[in-house]
C-alpha cells in the first residue's frame, strides 16, 4: 500500500495520538520525525517504532501537533513560524478556541488545518500507541477559509490511517462533540454519582439499562476538566436545555394531579425515543434491525459454537451484545440481524436446540 | 425436573408476564388456570399453551396478579377475598403504593406477597410470551411482616422459573428501582431529546458513548408515565439530587475563573467513576476484567472464527461487545478476560494474524 501522504511528517508531542500516527505512517513508508518537550518521551517513541528523532535539517511538508489542549494553540503557532513551507494541523478535541487564539496571535491561517481524530484508549502515552488506533473512526477536519485546499493534506493523512474524514467548521464541530460526547459524559457521571447513595442490594439489581447509561462515567477527571472547560459555551447551552426538561419532570412527578402533568412526562419520553432514533446504525445507515436473544450456557466455547452455527446458516450478524445476570450461570446473547432473516434464524436455532430468550 | 410449586396456580392477567409464567409452570407440569378481564385474551393465552381457562371449581394454592400497575391493588384485594386459602402475589414494578392501598382497603396481608420479576420484552401480550423470560433475572420478593413465611411460596415460583429471588421490603425495592431503572430512564430520555436539535452531521459523529447512554430512551411513553408516577417520591428525591449536581456543573462551566470551578467539575467526574465502580460485574462479582479489542473484518463467520480460536486457546471470555464505526468495513470486538490471561491472549491472537485494536 502506498501512502497518500507525501514528504516528511513532523509530529510534535509523542503521547498516545502522536505516537500512534507516527507508527501508522512509518508502517506506510512515510518519513516521520518526532519532537516532544520531553527528550525521553521522544526516545521512547523512537524505540517503539513511531519514527526518528527530529533534527535541525528537517523539512516537513506536514506538521501534526499532538500536545495537551491547553498548549495546542501556542505550539501550533510556533510550528507555523518555524516551518513556513509546511501545512500544520492539530488533533485537539475542541476546535474553535484554538482557532480564535491563533487568530489573535496573528498566526498564518493559510497553512493551518484543525482536526480531531475521534479515537482514544483508556491508557495513555507512547507505550499504549497503536498503528490501528484510527481505523474506522471519524476524523473531523476543520479548516479556516484562509486555508483554501490545505485540508486535502489532512484528508490524505486521515485516509492513510484508515479513518473516515468528516469536514466541518470549528464551531459546528464543537457543537457536535458537545451533544455526542461532552454532555453525555457529564450526564452519565452525575447519574453514576447517585449509585454512591444506594444500598448494596439496590446496586445488585442493576441491569443492562443502568449499566449502559453509566458506562462512560468511568473516566479521568483531569482530562475531562480540560475538555469540558475548552467547550464550555456549547456544553452549557445544552445543559441549560437539559435542566429545563429536568425541571419539567420534577414538577410533573411532584404534583401528578396538576393539569398536564402526565402529558409532560409522556412527551419527554416520546421526545427521547425520537431523539435516539436519529443515531445512525451500523456503517452509518439508520436501518432498523431485528433483535433476537439466545441463552448461552456459561462455558468456554459455547458462544463460539452459537456464532459458528449462525454463520453456517448463512446469516450475517449486524450486531451482538452479551449480558450476564448476577448469580446466573447463563449468558444472554442479543443478536441483531436483518428483519427478513429473523423468523428463519429463530426457527433454525430453536430446531438446533438453542433456547431463544427475551430482551429486557 | 419437578416443580417446587405445589397445587393449582391461578394467573390473573394474561399479558406478557402472566402468559410467560403460565407457559413456564405448564411446562413443569403445574396446573395453571388463567383469568383476564378480556375473554378473548384468555382464549389466546390458552391457545399459546399458557394454561387452561379458569372455572368456578378452581382451588388455587397460589394466585399471581399480573395486571396493569394502576389496577393491581384492587385486583389483588379481590383475589385475596375470593380465594381465602391461597397466597396472592402481584408482579407490578413498584411495590409500596400497592401495599399501602391494600392496607387502606383492609386486605388480608397474612396471605399477600408482593413481587417484581425484573424481566420484560419490547413486545407485549401473550403473543410475545416465553417460558424462559425470567431465566437468570432478579425476582424481587417484598412481603409485609404479617405474611410470615408466605414468601417461600413465591420464592419457589421464582426458582421454578429460573429467576434469582431477592428479598427486600417494599420501600427498599422502590428506592432500588428508582436508582437502577427509573432515574436512568428519565436521564437517558432527556439526554436523547438533545439529539433532536443536532445537525445530521453532528449525529453522524455519534460513537459508543452516546449510543450506550441513550439506548434505553427508545421506550413506551404510556408505560413509563405509569411506572414513574407510581414511584414518584423515590424518583423525585433522586432527581432533585441530580439537579443540584447539574446546577454545580452549569455554574462551574459558566464561570471557570471562579474559585473552585475546575475542582467542582473534577469532583463530579470522580464521583461518577466511584459510583459506576459499584455496579457488580458478571455473576454478581465486582471483579475487574482486562479488556482487549480485536479488529474483525465485516464478513459472515469472522467473529465466530475469532471466538473459536479464543476457545481453542482455553480462554473464557467474561464479556464481549461489538462496535461498528460509521462507514467502516471493520468491526471492533471488545473482549473482557481475566487479567492474568490478557498478555498471553494478545500474544497468541497477534501470532494468529488478528489485529489487536484500541478501545475508545
Amino acid at each position: 500500500m502506498t501512502a497518500r501522504t507525501q514528504g516528511t511528517v513532523r509530529i510534535v508531542g509523542t503521547g498516545l495520538l502522536g505516537a500512534s500516527i507516527g507508527h501508522a505512517l512509518t508502517a506506510l513508508g512515510v518519513d516521520v520525525v518526532l519532537a516532544d518537550a520531553s527528550r525521553s518521551a521522544v526516545s521512547l517513541a523512537v524505540d517503539y517504532g513511531a519514527g526518528r528523532a527530529a533534527g535541525p535539517g528537517d523539512a516537513p511538508s506536514l506538521v501534526v501537533v499532538a500536545v495537551p489542549p491547553d498548549v495546542t494553540a501556542q505550539v501550533t503557532a510556533a510550528e507555523l513560524d518555524a516551518y513556513p513551507e509546511a501545512i500544520v494541523t492539530d488533533v485537539a478535541s475542541v476546535k474553535s478556541g484554538i482557532l480564535l487564539e491563533l487568530q489573535s496571535i496573528g498566526a498564518d491561517l493559510t497553512r493551518y488545518v484543525g482536526s480531531h481524530p475521534m479515537a482514544g484508549r483508556e491508557r495513555t502515552g507512547a507505550v499504549a500507541s497503536r498503528a490501528d488506533l484510527f481505523i474506522g473512526r471519524p476524523w473531523v477536519i476543520a479548516a479556516p477559509e484562509e486555508a483554501g485546499t490545505a485540508w486535502r493534506v489532512v484528508e490524505a493523512l486521515a485516509l492513510d490511517l484508515g479513518a473516515a474524514p468528516v469536514r466541518m467548521d470549528a464551531l459546528a464541530h464543537d457543537e457536535a462533540v458537545a451533544v455526542v460526547s461532552h454532555v453525555p459524559q457529564l450526564v452519565a457521571s452525575i447519574l453514576a454519582k447517585r449509585l454512591l447513595g444506594a444500598t448494596d442490594q439496590a446496586v445488585s439489581l442493576a441491569g443492562p439499562g443502568v449499566r449502559d447509561t453509566t458506562r462512560i462515567a468511568a473516566s479521568d477527571p483531569a482530562l475531562w476538566v480540560q475538555i469540558l472547560g475548552a467547550n464550555a459555551t456549547a456544553v452549557v447551552m445544552l445543559l441549560e436545555e437539559y435542566r429545563a426538561d429536568l425541571d419539567v419532570a420534577i414538577a410533573a412527578l411532584s404534583d401528578q394531579a396538576a393539569s398536564g402533568a402526565r402529558r409532560a412526562i409522556a412527551e419527554l419520553i416520546a421526545s427521547g425515543s425520537t431523539g435516539v432514533a436519529r443515531i445512525p446504525g451500523k456503517h452509518g445507515s439508520s436501518k432498523q434491525y431485528a433483535s433476537i436473544t439466545v441463552l448461552v450456557d456459561d462455558r468456554p466455547g459455547e458462544l463460539a459454537r452459537l456464532l459458528t452455527e449462525i454463520g453456517a446458516l448463512g446469516v450475517n450478524m449486524e450486531d451482538l451484545r452479551l449480558e450476564h445476570s448476577p448469580g446466573a450461570q447463563v449468558g444472554i446473547a442479543e443478536i441483531a440481524v436483518l428483519p427478513e432473516v429473523e423468523a428463519r434464524l429463530v426457527a433454525d436455532l430453536t430446531a438446533a436446540g438453542w433456547r431463544i430468550g427475551a430482551a429486557e
